[in-house]
């Protein structure tokens, strides 16, 4: 596979922030050729299918600066360093939807824009919810808004864009799927 | 929905590349408070769902800078300036597999990573694959390798982290579901 690999000739942050970094990189591109690379470093997230016992999805909505409107999610949050993502997707559910679970199960991970982020989202599923006695606090800059949907809900939600993203699109196809096989 | 949404303060453009701009953004807080939100704004892109005539999903193995790894991927690329998605996606389609298409039908589009990038994929999905007779350029800073696998062997390469690509792996349980449905 030597025949794809770009080598790092220099690499230079531009930019450390509260969320990311960004480094623009010279590379030695297979040909011999030089090209450079904008790479943006996340310190990797998580995101949580919540499933309630009479199998509602629980999800936040949440306004996002970056597309200026509010979206429907999952449960996710970023890694904080040296965290476990396990127990991260605990955390943020306990914080943004206050229910707690017994247990998480690891459905998949993946990373959400290869071509420019090396962000890796951990995704977990839990049907084991109970509503938390006193309610973790949110991340002080954080405002959400708990809803609770059925998958059939979700599927509609996704044809009016207000699902209208990777990982809840996923989690929305993953129970479809369950559901399809019986399980 | 307003008591979600953060007013714009200002905004500072701290860089802007080939692929993207990067943004800092400072915010009013639904509760006054003031916040910052970096912002990486990106052209948005396609991705292709590309099936031959025996079943096999035609992927591209490509090194990414940003993991300094080779990720199997489902043939995808950036929106050129003022260019429609599904011609996006159907050269796309050529340049990166020598493969193009009669139709191209729209799946989802979904943002990849709200919490910080507007980078929005538009996923479609093709079977009437022919094989060009001159096959388009890639990008002269594009290397990549086309293979051909069964939905089954796309499932083992989820599960050896070959395949570890967000839009790549919704694409399988995309072709898992349609599966089981009898489509």
């Amino acid at each position: 596979m030597d025949h794809l690999i770009e080598k790092t000739i220099s690499s230079k942050k531009l930019f450390s922030g509260r969320v990311i970094d960004l480094c623009v990189e010279e590379v030695e591109l297979p040909n011999g050729k030089t090209s450079t690379r904008e790479v943006v470093k996340h310190p990797g997230a998580v995101a949580v299918i919540a499933l309630t016992q009479d199998h509602k999805l629980v999800m936040v909505k949440q306004y996002r600066k970056a597309m200026d409107r509010i979206l429907v999610e999952i449960p996710a949050g970023k890694l904080e360093k040296g965290e476990q993502p396990i127990v991260t997707a605990k955390r943020e559910l306990e914080e943004e939807t206050g229910y707690t679970c017994k247990e998480l199960k690891h459905v998949i991970s993946f990373y959400t824009s290869p071509g420019f982020a090396d962000e890796l989202v951990h995704l977990y599923i839990t049907d084991s919810l109970s509503v938390m006695q006193n309610k973790a606090a949110l991340d002080e800059d954080e405002f959400v808004e708990v809803i609770e949907v059925s998958v059939d809900e979700a599927l509609t939600m996704i044809q009016t864009n207000e699902i209208y993203d990777a990982k809840t699109a996923y989690a929305v196809q993953y129970l479809q799927l369950k559901s399809s096989l019986g399980e």
